[in-house]
């Protein structure tokens, strides 16, 4: 599986996650090899932190994990997508249900939804 | 406008094209400081081509350009996506619609759909 996809020079690929019913594009994280086979085995969205510099098996603190409805490739096989369903409906850490909750607008970049759940309420911290 | 932007070390942000009217995602791509900046003046997507080097006014040669609709950003300012009107109904040299035409399938990467055009059609090449 992960065979067939080119991996930049950090063993690294990036994902575009997208909520599968309707087509909302949720977060861009990366993906390495082991991440990709994990993601394809267990049917859950699994990332490669680079933050943390390990695998992140997305939704581990918070619960908001992912359930793999399908995983697609694109023509150079540089980039990958995974067509979710998006358990609790939140898929960024601030709360938002995607990580692009911001708009461009004319001169600014301003909030195109709300926080449905805080930072605090999902992983415990103050 | 791109002020808000965190590029990678070589200047660059990965930037998700989607169809503004059914979801679809088109393509993934990257952009620089420039390739932003124009895309919110000139009203379509631009992009740096890693390839070429050069910025990318995707669709100059042929013909399929991208009409913005909205741009967003992602939570940590590392993520671009382009909303766009896709002229030609084309976003892949390849001829597809879309460049993530691969499905993985069980245990192989299948097309989940046609060319619509042939990239000869498109650029004129052999």
């Amino acid at each position: 599986m992960a065979d067939s996809v080119k991996f930049n020079d950090a063993g690294l690929v990036p994902v575009i996650a997208q909520d599968a019913e309707d087509g909302t594009v949720l977060m861009l994280a990366w993906a390495n090899r082991e991440a990709l086979e994990e993601t394809a085995q267990t049917g859950y969205g699994t990332y490669f932190s680079r933050s943390r510099s390990r695998l992140w098996r997305k939704g581990e603190e918070s619960g908001n994990r992912q359930k793999i409805v399908q995983i697609l490739l694109d023509c150079d096989a540089d980039a990958v997508i995974y067509r979710v369903e998006q358990i609790g409906g939140i898929a960024c850490h601030t709360g938002h249900r995607s990580c692009f909750y911001r708009t461009w607008e004319a001169d600014s970049w301003k909030e195109n939804s709300d926080v449905i759940r805080s930072a605090e309420e999902m992983y415990g911290k103050k």
